[in-house]
């Protein structure tokens, strides 16, 4: 298993997708490469400064760099992006997945970037309408799986249908499930009421597809209060609707942050600054951090562009977990 | 200022709404008369059994009873209420402020019944396309409004454009300001990204109509995760979004504290349990309730079902002050 890192996305950068990729070597025996795209020198003195490196000097075989002197700006317009067709470290590493030289791609860069030169690199899955991005909600109670959050606004029926085979196609392949023998991923779709109907127009005629699809285990519709519930494997809902419930959750969660913080000025509380703080790890974000674009022929993984090197991490372990999985081929199962 | 208020809505009922009612006399000597709606007997003991109208029996002469025999059930269909139209408590409470009696109406009810019956009895003001349904985020940083949270779905660019207006009207109504010549609220539009066009279709348009609007102080698009930041006062989007984003938050916040909860079972941290109702308290949605039906040519606020008597309050002070602030006036004004 060969991982290609675009080591320059995210608002870290090399400080954090270096010491991540570290971290994925010891953890990960499975990886027997990891190639990190980017600024040759920037990267070579994060590899200087490892102290995990300096302890396990062996892994420096696992770990090679392939230079580029361009990066994606995180504000570039994906348009001009596309047009410049630089060599940047985004579209090396993406180059890499397409032409076989590694399994999977992660990058925490530019989304709409990494949108239109991934399907441009790796191309989409035969039959595909839509590119999806998929998120794994931060629920400790189970692994839920959101899509699209990335953006397909103004999406029909047929297309929300789409998502959510590509969704059970994720959850299977992280899962090691054989969709053939096992039991399928329960599905949902996001919408505004429980009760039959309670959707807009495309949700109440993906919900039709679904009802009628026989491949999949479909339990009807959720509401925004129970995304976050464990209820089901896979919620599906368009882009724009994907993109504001995932936000909203996170505004929420760092709204109460920041009140907790407040409050600790004022109390000088450092039993609560003990005990938040536990608080706050047993509801990391970062642990479920990695979101999979699905539709393409290749495993894509797109960090949190301001996550840490934990959060990073993670991502790496679902490129792996995805490409274990068979996740391509599972998806053209799903959509053949 | 007479409140029209129905007894029987809500998960509790006269648990929570009477206690409400003798709690926002006592707070409020601009409340001439509470008229209260539902089960007279029920009514009649919660009455007997407060304390706060043992000490203050004069509270007395602003409250009365006015009978009704049926109920709107929580989970009843609001086409079936509708073809029923049988003398609900909530119904009654309705007419009350239709036919002059009270000044404004609040109810905990059945949501979906309500908007159908509120537009029956009430009317809509004069070119208004549809009714949207305005909530107060949770949010102690300014006072936001986000409006449709109500379930009009597949709304047009223009419908958007005039709940833009509303939820402006509402502001101004609330803050007792005077849009003629004072500062206009400032407007966003919820979206997934920053930039000019990143809405979909619908946003799009209304952006256009918002930005051509002279009457309006429209600062362009927000995203999910900023709902709480306190950055504007009215942002709009359709009933479906809307829906989903302030039940996303909701959701969010119910998971973090179950979370607490765990965490507090495992370490038996008595600490944490004092600072963690202190930080409830500090984020408590409950102070923010109360959302209000724009629209109609009658002040209506919905509060939340599941709210106890502070949060009842809340919505009875709302009322109160889109009354006094004359809302409908100013609805009238702004649509005009």
């Amino acid at each position: 298993m060969r991982i290609a890192i675009d080591a320059m996305g995210g608002d870290f950068g090399v400080d954090v997708t270096v010491p991540a990729a570290i971290q994925s070597l010891i953890h990960n025996v499975s990886i027997e490469q990891i190639l990190l795209f980017g600024d040759k020198p920037d990267i070579q003195s994060c590899l200087n400064a490892s102290s995990l490196l300096q302890a396990s000097p062996q892994l420096l075989d696992r770990l090679s760099i392939v230079h580029s002197d361009h990066v994606v700006d995180m504000s570039a317009k994906p348009a001009d992006v596309l047009r410049q067709r630089q060599d940047t470290s985004m579209l090396l590493a993406l180059n890499a997945v397409a032409d076989g030289v590694a399994d999977a791609c992660v990058t925490a860069g530019n989304t709409g970037a990494l949108v239109g030169l991934a399907r441009h690199s790796c191309g989409l899955v035969e039959g595909i309408k839509r590119l999806a991005i998929c998120a794994q909600l931060p629920t400790s109670l189970s692994n839920t799986f959101l899509l699209d959050v990335g953006g397909n606004v103004d999406c029909s029926g047929e297309q929300l249908h789409q998502f959510a085979r590509m969704g059970c196609a994720l959850v299977n392949a992280l899962n090691g499930r054989d969709e053939k023998v096992s039991s399928q991923p329960r599905v949902r779709a996001l919408s505004i009421g429980t009760e039959a109907g309670k959707g807009n127009s495309a949700v109440n005629a993906a919900v039709q597809l679904c009802e009628a699809d026989s491949q999949m285990h479909f339990e009807g519709l959720i509401e925004g209060n129970q995304l976050l519930e464990g209820v089901c494997d896979v919620i599906f809902c368009d882009g724009f609707v994907g993109n504001i419930a995932l936000k909203s959750c996170e505004g929420a969660a760092s709204y109460i942050r920041s009140s907790a913080h407040e409050l600790l000025k004022s109390e000088s509380a450092l039993s609560l600054n003990d005990d938040y703080a536990r608080l706050m790890q047993a509801i990391d974000p970062e642990q479920f951090n990695g979101a999979v674009l699905l539709g393409l022929k290749q495993p894509v993984i797109k960090s949190h562009g301001s996550s840490g090197a934990n959060g990073f991490a993670a991502a790496i372990q679902k490129a792996v977990d995805a490409s274990e999985g068979q996740l391509i081929e599972k998806l053209e199962f799903a959509l053949h």
